[in-house]
C-alpha cells in the first residue's frame, strides 16, 4: 500500500499526540507502516470491568484508533479521517501484562476505507487473541476545531 | 419484561460499583428498570480524540456497560454477563454537555440476551443522537475473581 | 423527514423492479414513506437453512433491501444507494406464514445514511421479532450498469 | 484445529445437503478442513440488485453458511450450529464469474465459536476481495425438525 503524502508517518504521530484518550489510557505507537497501526495499551486497573479484565471499551478504545490511524497512513494531503462505525468480537477475557492492537486496512477508498485490528495479549505468557474489530472510516477535508 | 430475582437493582447497584472503568469515566447510573438501564456520562477532555469530541472508545464504554446491565437486570440468581460482541454506528460527533446511553433488552434469552443502545447529548441544547450499538451478551454462572 | 424530490415513490419502486434477488425471493414492497420502506416476504422452502427456517442470509437480504430503499426515500436527484456494511442480530428462529422487513432512517448525511430495519413473522400467530440490522448506506452519483 | 467427531466431513456434506437455499443459489462445498470450510457460487443475474451486481444478501448467505460450516467441522457429536449474528463489509461490487467464500474459526468456544469469512471473485481477473464477514455461531444440541 502506498502512502499519499511524503510525511504520513508525522502526520500520525502528530494527530495521535492529540488524542486526550490515548494518553489517559497511557496507549502509544508500537508500529507504524503504510496501511498498518500497532497501539500498545498496558493493564491498568482504572480502565476494568466488575471482574477485573480491561473493560470492553478500553480494548475497544486501542482498536478503534489504531484502524483510524491505519486508514489515516493512506489518506491524502488535508484529509482526515472519521470512524463511522466498527463492530467488535471479545474472544478471550482481557486480562493480561498489556495488550497490542494491530490495525491493518482491507480495502482503502476515496471516501471510505475499511480497517480490521486484531487485539493481542502481550507479556511473558503465549500470546491471547482478546479481540478482533472491523472499521468503516471516513476519509474527509479537515474540519475546523469545534468551538466548545 | 420480569426480573427474575427479587434484588436486581441491588446486584446492578454493586456490579457497576466494582467497574473501576465506570468510576474513572465519571459515569453513573441515570435510570433502572427491568430491562433498562440509562447511564449518564459527563463532557470530559481527558477522554477525547484529536477534534475534541468525545472518543468513540469512550462512547462505546458507557453503550457497552449499558447493554450488559440491562441484560444483567433480567438474569437469573448467581449468574453474571459477559459481553460477546457489539457494533456501534456512530451518527453525530460525541459533542455536547453530557451524554445518556439508553440501553435496553431486545430479547432476553437463557444464554444468550440482545440489546441496544442509544446515545443522545444531553444539556441545555436539542438531544442529539449520537451512536447506537447492537451487543450479544451472554448470561452465565458467575466467574471466580481473576487472580491477578 | 423530508424527500428531496417529488417522485420519490416511483423511484424506489422501479429501482426494487430491478432487483432481480427480490423477485426471485418473491418479495414485494408493502409500505413506503418518506425515511421508511417495508418490505414482505413468503414463507418458502427454497430458502431454508438445515432445519427448515428461512435461510440467515435470505432474511438479510430483505432487511438489508428495506435499508437501501428507507436511504433511498430521502436521496437527491440522480442519487443511488449502495450498502457499505450490515450488522444484523438473530434473535428469534425465522418460521412462520411470512415475515416483513421495517426499514428506517436513523440518520440520513450527505454521504452516509444509516438505517435498521426489524424483520418480524406475519400471519395469524403472534408477531415475532426474528432480526434486527444495522447498516450503513452510501448515497452517490448513479453509476453506469456494469457491462458484464 | 481438532475436530471432535471422526465424521466431521460427513456431517458437514449430509447437513449442506438438507440447506435448500444454497441448492437455489447454486453454492457447492469447494474444499473442507477442520476449522474451515470454502463456499462456490456463481454469478446468477437471479440474484442480482439494480446494478446487476450479486445482491448482498447472496453474498451474505453463503459467507454466513461458510461461518457455520466452519463452525459445525469442531463441533461435539449431537451439536448443531446457529448463527446468532453477523456483520458484514462490502468491499467491491459482488460481479465476476464466480465467487467463493472462504470461513473459518477465530475461537472454537463450548457454546459459542467466532468465525471469519473472505469472499472473493473467482475466474480468469484478478482475485477481488468483496466482502468480509465476522460471525457469531451458537453450538447447541440438535433441536428436533420444525413441524411445518
Amino acid at each position: 500500500m502506498e502512502p499519499q503524502t511524503a510525511d504520513w508517518e508525522a502526520r500520525v504521530r502528530e494527530s495521535f499526540s492529540r488524542q486526550a484518550h490515548m494518553a489517559t489510557l497511557n496507549a502509544r505507537i508500537a508500529r507504524l507502516a503504510p496501511g498498518e497501526v500497532d497501539l500498545a495499551l498496558p493493564f491498568d486497573r482504572r480502565f476494568t470491568q466488575q471482574n477485573g479484565y480491561m473493560h470492553a471499551g478500553a480494548i475497544a478504545s486501542i482498536a478503534d484508533s489504531a484502524n483510524g490511524y491505519a486508514a489515516f497512513t493512506l489518506a491524502p494531503p488535508g484529509a482526515d479521517v472519521l470512524a463511522v462505525e466498527f463492530k467488535i468480537s471479545l474472544l478471550a477475557p482481557a486480562i493480561g501484562e498489556g495488550f497490542v492492537a494491530a490495525g491493518r486496512v482491507l480495502r482503502a477508498g476515496r471516501t471510505l476505507t475499511v480497517c480490521q485490528a486484531d487485539v493481542f495479549t502481550t507479556g511473558t505468557s503465549d500470546r491471547v487473541l482478546v479481540a478482533t474489530m472491523l472499521s468503516t472510516i471516513m476519509v474527509r477535508a479537515i474540519a475546523p476545531a469545534p468551538r466548545q
